[in-house]
């Protein structure tokens, strides 16, 4: 086997191990610690599925997605395709759910948070919006029929990089708001003190960082590129392939 | 002129305004809302440097040393190796400094307060250090001598990797800064209703992302990429060449 895919393999089964283990921390981390789950009853405990679901969703999945086309790539193009509008809209729903519970746990606090006013927040909604914007161009410019090919070869790099930049946007947006909860949050003993859940906010950062640095690599490095296979081809001569 | 370059250097420009606009609005961050610069006097006001130097020198001064490649494509080679050392080590520098008075701030305040604690802690050192390693590992396989050229080759696709994830955690940790000076020290009126302090904080924050995202997409469009010169090939063929 080519010595580059087999450093592929590697890396893509330690970007998933690194990013299991950072959703069962983050999940550790709001139930050992914040109280778990619950719903518009109690408002400061229903935040909890903010970090959950943006970290399932919108880095988890969100890097998962970017990461098809070299993980399964001996599965024919379209399919790929599909599959990777699937998980992003996976991970798009995820996000939502995870906004409107960030929401509620502000609005029917007593008294009422104010929203949209953390750095977090404004790019943190930017990172949503452009990750929007990108899967409504994506699926004009690509999985629609009609748009000519030298417009979609255009669109290519640009598509890669914005959905890369809208990815990095999302952690970095996590890293901030696990800043935030944890110096809001860790009371007694104080967050200063690293407490089990300061070190554990500390450790689900770093593991944010090194599954985006791995998403980033594995989705970049020119030699894990996936190469054209024959059914690609085909299906494109051919109008009576089965699809 | 070729089309891609035009771009460049519009970009460019831009670029640099980004990156000025950043180090002038940190300036009147600390200079109109936490009481400018000051010695080991004064701690509290000491910190101050910290912020300004990161932003000049851990952001400002490497990104543009990334970029120096490309933004003087008609310099011959090796005395673009130079200004890259160069100006990394003015940007290593600054940082150094940045991080002593951080520490003096915590060390000298009374009651001290605790260091390494935070994330943006963690993972800002983890950038220092990173920096620092690219640094001795870039002297010895491109500057100093005696390397074969197959290991300079092999080398390359990781520096340039290494460089830019440095660069990229240097920003995802200037954003952790910004959000606990926000959150510690924007007090009466608090950051959560946005006075002018928290907009400029945020403003500050949503330019290190734009600087970030232009320094990376021009150190890696292809179309982008600096081509060798005569003079770089006369240096390597000739050992008489005036270096």
């Amino acid at each position: 086997m080519d010595p580059a895919l087999i450093n592929f393999k590697v890396l893509y089964v330690l970007t998933q191990l690194c990013g299991l283990t950072m959703i069962v921390l983050v999940a550790t981390w709001i139930g050992q610690h914040f109280g778990g789950l619950a719903g518009t009853s109690n408002p400061g405990v229903e935040f909890n599925w903010h970090p959950l679901f943006m970290t399932i969703g919108f880095i988890y999945l969100y890097g998962n997605s970017i990461l098809i086309y070299r993980g399964f790539r001996t599965t024919r193009k379209k399919t790929l395709k599909l599959t990777h509008a699937g998980i992003h809209m996976g991970a798009f729903i995820l996000t939502v759910i995870a906004l409107k519970t960030v929401f509620d746990s502000h609005n029917l606090a007593n008294p009422p948070i104010p929203n949209m006013y953390s750095l977090h927040s404004w790019l943190g909604l930017s990172a949503v919006i452009i990750f929007s914007l990108q899967y409504v161009a994506g699926f004009v410019a690509f999985l629609a029929p009609g748009l000519r090919e030298n417009y979609r070869i255009a669109m290519m790099p640009l598509h890669i990089y914005f959905g890369l930049f809208g990815f990095v946007l999302a952690i970095a947006s996590a890293l901030m708001g696990i800043t935030e909860k944890a110096i809001f949050a860790i009371k007694t003993p104080a967050y200063s003190t690293l407490p089990p859940a300061g070190v554990l906010a500390n450790v689900i950062g770093v593991l944010y960082v090194v599954f985006g640095a791995l998403v980033v690599y594995l989705a970049t490095e020119p030699s894990y590129k996936r190469k054209p296979i024959p059914e690609d081809t085909a299906l494109l001569n051919s109008s009576s392939a089965n699809e």
